[in-house]
């Protein structure tokens, strides 16, 4: 079978794999439909050294139940099934608080042994505990949005229900890449009464003001975040949500949090110290919350409200391709050409 | 009248100072009976350069009113009252959503203009939202547990609220200090039901069981926090109150805390950066809150208890003394000899 692999920065390929096979009674094989390019696939495709790939690439996926391990209960053979970014067995302590992220037999696609997405199928570990049926087909035109539940939207709800948006917020949002337009849809869905969206692509920011945003700020860095306190009475909002990952996105959080409120985060953090002291979050009270999504747990509570049409979180993706496009598709959305990419093997 | 001065690290005075005066219509002057000498006056006292000073110390008080402004209405000459660690008006935003320490014409005692607690007197700005009059008389025995409201016991008490503290809480407490033992203390009220003090002092420790701790450790950084997990099954407490201030503690938390958890910190914190990333806090989805206490709007809820002597607080201090004692009382405390000094004036 194809699949993708990052053999280094800027250095992505489509290359013949072994076939996926069941090598745990656990195991799943699913011939994938639709997966796509994150913007976390970005910091790899910037920075990854040369010769310590290749790695195989795609954590977000839709597809069909091909095999089934003897132990597998909950999906069968022809299912469609979406797919959160980790694995989780389900059962585990984690698994049952909803932080599937933390499942102590979990993984990430496309790390050691793990297969990678944007391929023609994968091996699923723990089907049980990761996968979720689909109630739709393989062509239906939900797709892209159902897509959007493996990570980027259920990544934008985490932000802000860990920011803790109830209706009448007020909300920054840091970022208009995929998951901070999310972020934006999630906080409106959510209640939130002001959504300033800080981006400067103004097709995206287009796309964040059909989300739900109320104001849309280009300024960066201390001019932005001056820009987010003037608008709210010089106090900034009580919620910031960063779906950036750069230092500078979380300084620009810090100056735009209002005392006492939470910066919520969920873009991959691209640094490990930062300022956390008397001046930035200890005196102003300010809460550091967010991290990685467990989107398998947001699955169902997401799911209904785009299988009734009433968001549309698929319309992040501006470009669509096959596995042959995908090389070209990383290339666009390193040079902010394509805001998501579409990838259907 | 005399007052407490700090003239650089280890150089604590007492002099004659202007009397305290009214100064505005929203002041009130008030006749220090029962202060204290804090473990953060204890950094400055390690710390400050010779000549950035004096400053006047003392930032937590009880004492009699001796006069008031024009426009005081809420408390009147004679009666005793007890004072937050920083003042406040009383009505702004931030104010009456009880985060006292961001109000707009609030500040802190000894700084600027503004006079210091170890002192025969001291001016009270805005004296309508900042002070808290008490139903006992100024020779009360509940006078040392009624004085831990203005700073330590409020602390400890938002250390445990912000943790998220609830009944069958999981918490481990970083430090022996008083705050640390008064969030034990306020952990143990909220209805904690494992309470894991880290601290090292054995006299200090004996308070912190007596205060509810089911669980003492001595260790400290990486060996402390094993010790932790390997009293929670490998995971770490939900909640870890950093009641210390120093980066290693800190770190100490980072180590101790479960997944999807939260690190709440009320020790001023002597770093600015520290680590927030992918490894530390956000793969995990470790929440990190606190802040400085304020103290004002927790008064109200905590006084009950301890007038009913069902908690007594005030058995964190362990030495008293009038002000000409204040210089050997930081010594003191620098030396660990002392836990919490109280000044009678």
């Amino acid at each position: 079978m194809r699949a993708t692999l990052m053999y280094g920065a800027g250095d992505v390929r489509i290359e013949n794999v072994p076939d996926s096979v069941i090598a745990q009674p656990t195991d799943a094989v699913v011939r994938v439909t639709a997966a796509c390019i994150c913007g976390s696939d970005l910091w790899p495709y910037g920075q990854m050294p040369a010769g310590s790939g290749p790695a195989r690439m795609g954590h977000e996926f839709i597809g069909i139940v091909e095999e089934t391990g003897s132990e597998v209960t909950s999906v069968r053979k022809g299912d469609l099934v979406v797919s959160p970014w980790v694995f989780s067995d389900g059962t585990c302590e984690y698994c049952q608080e909803g932080l599937t992220t933390s499942c102590v037999h979990g993984g990430l696609w496309g790390y050691g042994p793990h297969e990678g997405a944007q391929a023609e199928a994968i091996r699923v570990p723990y089907a049980d505990g990761t996968l979720v049926k689909l109630p739709v087909a393989a062509d239906s035109a939900l797709i892209p949005s159902l897509l959007t539940l493996s990570d980027v939207f259920g990544t934008g709800h985490h932000a802000a229900v860990r920011g803790g948006v109830t209706a009448g917020s007020s909300v920054t949002v840091i970022g208009d890449g995929a998951v901070g337009l999310l972020a934006v849809l999630a906080a409106k869905r959510l209640g939130a009464q002001e959504i300033l969206l800080m981006g400067r692509h103004e097709a995206r920011t287009d796309l964040g003001r059909e989300f739900g945003a109320t104001e849309v700020i280009a300024a960066r860095g201390d001019e932005g975040a001056e820009r987010v306190r003037e608008l709210t009475s010089g106090q900034g909002t009580s919620v910031v949500i960063e779906a950036v990952g750069s230092r500078p996105a979380y300084d620009q959080a810090v100056g735009s949090v209002r005392n006492g409120g939470t910066i919520s985060r969920v873009g991959v953090p691209q640094y490990e110290e930062a300022p956390i002291g008397l001046g930035s979050l200890f005196f102003r009270n300010v809460r550091l919350t967010g991290g990685a999504a467990p989107t398998r747990a947001y699955i169902n509570e997401l799911m209904p409200a785009v299988l009734d049409g009433s968001i549309d979180p698929g319309k992040v993706f501006d470009v669509s391709t096959d596995l042959d496009g995908v090389p070209a598709g990383y290339r666009q959305m390193a040079d902010r050409k394509s805001l998501k990419v579409l990838v259907r093997p």
